[in-house]
């Protein structure tokens, strides 16, 4: 049902040269007119009226859901978050068979200039080698989204690296390069309002690409050496944070790294305090390309009514700064794990965020996604599914015997 | 590696009808001699030596388990407990490539004399209406286990029903059934030492046959209406706890069910404190058929060196039994989730174990173990499929480039 309504496309000017354009046109997207907007400031972007229902509908459609499901055979909300997984998917769908066979998850792929400055304990030309493991079918995120079913997408979404041919000839692969990485937003600010923006669009690209490919729930996820650095600095500064407050160990860093990045973060407040005053202004001021896409994709797969799984901590920021540009896109969340990036419990906290799943991960890429996404598959499956009191003439708590 | 070794038949005495016996006899099992076990005391049961396998050879084993995933496209222990669970399993198997492939989840189900005095929201037939939801594949746990590719069987290992002809036939339903239901454990023990030994061995049963199936990841469930209050009971006896600590809300009980089942707990703890003065006395003075069982499942996989997922609360009952039969079975345990049955965080706790999940749930049926088991799975994938930084040409944390 739900990609019967709701597709609307916000805009689709792609800032990327003319090879990619061009293949971007491959994919059979049904455009209509559109208004150009600017998203420079958090209140210009606004969700369809079917997206924002009016409460009524709202609850009346999650009654009948909750309906359904104590109808199962099992004690009325025994399967725990299974149920309100299930219920808020029916409601996001508009199905009370929620589907969720058709699953993708999308790695966004960044440089950071703050790198150079040994925030991480990796080398920059880390997050170049990582993609091409991506598309080797080596990494972590590989290995879990095909044993979980899941389609990966590749968005080199602004990283310091040419690819070899052949890559780019993937299906799978979507350069959608600005500039090779952002700049040390110690030194300047991290992007130009026209490279968030088209950061933003390749973000965008992706949800409606999903939408259009029936994809039942998207995922996001990360890869960019440096980028626990801002995202801390983006939830400092979003989330009212203090420095220390939003840091952790990275890819591994000492406890001095760990110092060092809350000064860094710190600084960088400092220094953007004055100019960047929205949302928008500090993703520009001290955010990365990769962030700034899955931002996109989080607006963007809300306008399509696409449920969204949030993998961790970066991921989280690019909620956050979703969330503040469009908060009905929430929604249409899921957030996947609870990262052992010692921040992200406090992060969540402040999202009002209550993650599936919780392993200790820290590793990005849409790992924790991947996980979750089978848990979200199982909750929908068991709204489908289940045999009912009725169905399976089981007898209900109504007809207890007492001998 | 793992089902070339240390495969063991403790005991072979199955205490069922001749029918159920012959069918039994139809599988593949290879026996060796072995000697009569009594498993009437703790200490009656001993693994074999390549179980309990000297610590040098286990910390030989870890170390170069460790240094394998340590290998991987990742930063160290950025894949949480994953990597833990990763190396856990390796060991286990004895095989650095640990395999998940064949999956299958034993659901036990036992009807309880207890159940008359009202300690569940539904009344006792529900145990024998579920179990032919389990065979028509309706139930809450097969549409977890179709969804994660794991195979089920069903154990009447003590239910007050008979079953209708076409349903015996059925090669994943085990009738291992003693007596129609425990005795009511106020009024007298639930059951006699010969039915215990023979519900242990219905366990046991599950337990080889895994093995000779080459299963590679075995979960146990559980189905009774009442078996809250026996695993309390037990909890209380075992762990030491207070009968307040141990009592919940089961399938849904009110307050006042919850200081009801309190009561009967400590009542049976009166009762049986003087003759049940073994983890297997206790067992047989307020235990359950399916209970013995499941603990059965659990010692024989551990002499099988096949890893064994303990579903929730009742599993955990079942867990905290065999553990305390045979200390080594711990080994070779992975506990599935945290369930929302108030007294379950405590027992684990009590027991050292740290689940995987914690969505909530407290269905039983081996639910937990389903979801947990595509976890484990997938840290047996991450081991096997991840690429290595040398082999897919990234650069390690010793390379670091500060610029």
């Amino acid at each position: 049902m739900w990609n019967a309504r709701a597709v609307n496309f916000v805009s689709l000017d792609i800032h990327t040269p003319s090879k990619e354009t061009a293949r971007y046109l491959r994919f059979p997207l049904v455009s209509r007119p559109h208004t150009q907007r600017s998203e420079m400031n958090t209140a210009s972007f606004s969700l369809q009226p079917e997206v924002s229902a009016p409460p009524p509908e709202r609850d009346r459609f999650f009654e009948a859901a909750r309906h359904r499901i104590d109808a199962k055979t099992k004690p009325p909300g025994s399967l725990g978050k299974l149920e309100t997984v299930a219920v808020r998917l029916a409601w996001i769908q508009q199905n009370l068979m929620p589907q969720v066979r058709r699953k993708r998850i999308c790695v966004f792929a960044g440089s950071h200039g703050i790198a150079v400055t040994g925030v991480s304990a990796y080398p920059p030309e880390v997050t170049w080698q990582m993609v091409l493991n991506f598309l080797d079918g080596g990494a972590a995120i590989n290995v879990l989204a095909r044993h979980g079913g899941i389609a990966v997408h590749v968005v080199d979404a602004g990283v310091d690296a040419d690819w070899p041919e052949p890559v780019l000839a993937r299906p799978d692969f979507f350069v959608r390069k600005t500039r090779r990485g952002t700049r040390n937003f110690l030194e300047d600010r991290a992007m130009t309002p026209a490279e968030c923006d088209a950061a933003l669009q390749a973000g965008r690209e992706q949800g409606r690409l999903a939408a259009a490919n029936g994809i039942h729930l998207l995922g996001i996820g990360d890869m960019g050496i440096g980028n626990t650095t801002a995202a801390s600095a983006l939830f400092a500064a979003l989330l009212g944070l203090d420095a220390r407050d939003v840091v952790g160990r990275g890819t591994g860093v000492s406890e001095a790294g760990v110092d060092r990045k809350a000064r860094v973060v710190a600084g960088a407040l400092r220094k953007h305090a004055a100019g960047a005053v929205s949302p928008r202004g500090w993703l520009e001021a001290v955010g990365g390309y990769e962030i700034a896409a899955m931002a996109g994709t989080i607006l963007e797969a809300a306008a399509h009514r696409l449920p969204t799984v949030i993998d961790g901590f970066i991921a989280t920021a690019a909620a956050a700064v979703a969330f503040s540009m469009e908060p009905a896109c929430r929604e249409f969340c899921f957030f996947a794990h609870r990262s052992d990036e010692r921040a992200h419990g406090a992060v969540l906290a402040a999202l009002g965020a209550d993650p599936l799943i919780d392993l200790g991960m820290r590793l990005g890429e849409g790992t924790g996604a991947a996980l979750a996404m089978h848990i979200i598959d199982a909750a929908a499956k068991v709204m489908c599914e289940m045999a009912t009191f009725e169905s399976a003439g089981v007898s209900g708590p109504a007809e207890i015997v007492r001998k």
